[in-house]
């Protein structure tokens, strides 16, 4: 079932010849199955397109180098795949084309604990990648929820929980190698934490989504692990109280590292699906990351502001393994809230407003939803600004999904009113193209495809995608 | 007098038809007399070239558009012109051209206290866009020293004193409008605090130093006035000592908003400029910002990791007008030191390395610059990585700054062996061309032009600089 309105564009065939020399130089890294090919052609997004024609298992850059020049070569599409957890259709094969896995890509090749960074393959997720810090005294602190890999967060310019306090993959990453549409290897940055040395080639690469190039090896900052930690929620008898808590909290300047809005249907799932016993009110999940003293501080002040919005006393988890309870729980607020109704598919938002925007943001957006009569869940990085509504549509009725489309379009606008934009972490993909050219206008989208054009003359690298 | 290794240009003409129109379009705004095109045809650099042909006073983005225009129709460059501050030589009519003097566009267009942001226009300078933010309980962090614009630091990716706390031009620009090679205004980013909506437009310009685009407008993140603030000075025997400080407190991650080695040679400068009487010994000029406690506990911290290194005790500069007086000598390092060799110009290197690598960077230096026998004085923002060597050179004596520029190469070339930058934020200019190949590899300089070619295929915008 493909959306209506997706720009699914014309599928290219890939020619026999091309499958027999990637027979011929990948052997049995390279595959047709169908069953793979399906896995290849599919994400967290809740469009459907045709898989990929193949799918080439990569080991290393030179191997991404040679499928890109024999795709090239016959003018047929390539598309990055990681952990498949993209939510706009990043990589769907709307085009067709081969799909190049690069999960086997896992190493991470070397911890520089004294720069406080790390080389790491596209195909390290962030769960193993901290894993292997575990102890260096560091941690990569970007965390969408899902265990995405490395190259697809780098590739989405992806952020999450962390971001308010330590930023989004724009800040924290350092150097690239990418595989460019002739199969020239780039290499981008160096270790210094800033550089002025000509054209920031890095930023370029982050956030293209694959379509202007293939990365290959992130170096990426590390931050120290905090001396402290604490986590709390606080409850809310409104969404809207809970946002303006949040609102003068970042607004005071507290160094908050984690600042999520739930509500009571996000809270709801989550009660269900991770057995937990949170009240099912809208909520703050936070975290505060210092000294001992200072996390102290940073509570207290957070506590004061809180109570002011007429929310809970804080409910604290003490321990490392509560909190990991208590955000695995947040993280699973998606795959929770798809269950509350069995065969449902999920139209995700992802604005990002200006703080002083987000009650109006968020508040009319409820009104609106509780109105339509859909089922949905509200999750947020309220402290970005930036939420996600999901509503979750039956997909055999299309009414329901044009209802959701509907409801979205109207958050957009709003969103992008308020001087905020369409996607504050997802990507554009597939999803988001019109919205784009409605907040970026028709200079900036003129300029990128310029860039795509001079990047990839003949369009191979993820066609179809940010832009038609 | 050209430096012989400086990549010149072809000088093209002016066209008189084009310096009509001009007349015509600006009026009294548009002039070609000598003395104005002299002052600026200047800046900061040891370099000199011809004038430009005339100078546009432009007072809004409509007058950058049209000039931009009518240059190109004649194939005629066009150079931005803000503070003059550059050090690299990056407002030099290498190729001829047609200043546009931006310092007319300098209204601070609105402060938006309530997302701690600001847009202005490029000609408004640090220092007085934190005038204009005084009573707004917020700061503009980015510091270069010189009273630079905010459109020639966003050109430059400029960064300063505060960086290793709050960040470079690359992390504080929200969002520009940029007038594009054939007169287009684009308008990049938007207020939210991350996006992932496309290309990264907003980074394609921080720091492409004029050539992609002539920067009009500017968003920029404020951050709050830290509630507490503590400045001291503690010198050590040696810039080695200094150094291995400097390296621990990083690798610390004490949140220390400045950390700047001045060497004995500038503080003996700045003593004599500022009439200071600090220990003419090596030193290390710190600032603590954050709640009063916080403050003392880094202050704490780094007086014991300084006292470990053979550090002084601390000297407090406790008042802000003792802390002004302070960074007003640091910042007058520069031309503090030309004052001691009359008539002297400077030849200033700008490497940046990872933090771990500081010692061995540093060292050699000295140690290359005390054999050379060449006046120089040395400052750092060494808490990034970052540090200067100022060689004082007799402009007459081309001997000199041969062996300038011999030690300056040995210098870039250590730091790009130890992971660095041979620019960390004073831009590339015409003087770092060379050493940016090198750094940044043939690929990524052919993947530099081709932006180029796309966005600018006439070569107007600043042409010469940055790559030939």
């Amino acid at each position: 079932m493909n959306h209506p309105t997706l720009p699914a564009g014309r599928i290219r065939p890939a020619p026999d010849e091309l499958l027999r020399q990637l027979e011929q130089r990948f052997g049995a890294s390279f595959t047709t199955a169908r069953a793979v090919c399906a896995q290849h052609g599919r994400d967290e997004s809740p469009f459907d397109a045709p898989p990929p024609a193949g799918v080439v298992f990569c080991a290393c850059t030179e191997d991404v180098a040679d499928a890109v020049r024999l795709c090239g070569a016959f003018a047929t599409p390539v598309i990055a795949f990681g952990a498949g957890s993209s939510l706009e259709g990043q990589l769907l094969a709307v085009q067709g084309g081969i799909s190049l896995d690069l999960t086997r890509m896992d190493r991470v090749l070397e911890i520089v604990a004294e720069d406080m960074l790390v080389r790491v393959q596209p195909g390290v997720t962030r769960l193993r990648l901290n894993d292997e810090l575990r102890h260096s005294g560091l941690f990569f602190p970007i965390d969408p929820g899902a265990d995405a890999t490395i190259g697809g967060m780098t590739a989405t310019r992806a952020s999450g929980t962390n971001a308010v306090r330590y930023g989004t993959m724009r800040e924290n990453v350092l150097a690239l190698t990418v595989v460019l549409a002739d199969g020239t290897v780039l290499r981008t940055g160096t270790r210094a934490r800033k550089s002025s040395a000509g054209y920031d080639l890095t930023r370029l690469f982050v956030g293209s989504e694959g379509t202007l190039g293939i990365i290959t090896e992130v170096t990426l900052r590390l931050h120290p692990q905090p001396q402290a930690v604490a986590a709390a929620v606080c409850s809310f008898a409104s969404v809207a109280q809970a946002v303006d808590c949040t609102i003068e909290l970042i607004q005071s300047a507290i160094p908050i590292a984690r600042c999520e809005l739930m509500d009571a249907n996000a809270v709801r799932a989550v009660n269900a699906h991770d057995r937990l016993d949170l009240p099912e009110q809208p909520l703050l999940l936070m975290e505060f990351h210092g000294s001992a003293e200072g996390v102290r501080e940073q509570a207290q002040a957070t506590q004061q502001i809180a109570a002011a919005h007429g929310g809970s006393d804080f409910a604290w988890a003490d321990t490392p393994e509560e909190r990991t309870r208590l955000w695995k729980a947040r993280h699973h607020a998606y795959l929770s809230a798809l269950q509350t109704r069995p065969g449902c598919r999920c139209v995700t938002t992802d604005t990002c407003v200006p703080i002083s925007r987000l009650a109006e943001s968020i508040n009319d957006t409820v009104a609106e939803a509780d109105a339509a009569g859909l089922p949905y869940f509200l999750v947020g990085h309220v402290g970005d600004g930036n939420f996600h509504v999901g509503y979750l549509i039956d997909p055999q009725l299309p009414a329901e999904r044009e209802l959701a489309e509907k409801l979205n379009a109207r958050l957009v606008r709003r969103a992008l009113r308020l001087g905020g934009t369409c996607s504050g972490e997802h990507g554009v993909g597939l999803h988001k193209q019109e919205f784009l050219r409605e907040e970026a206008g028709d200079a900036a989208i003129a300029l990128m495809r310029t860039l795509k054009q001079a990047l990839d003359p003949a369009g191979i690298l993820n066609p179809g995608k940010i832009f038609r």
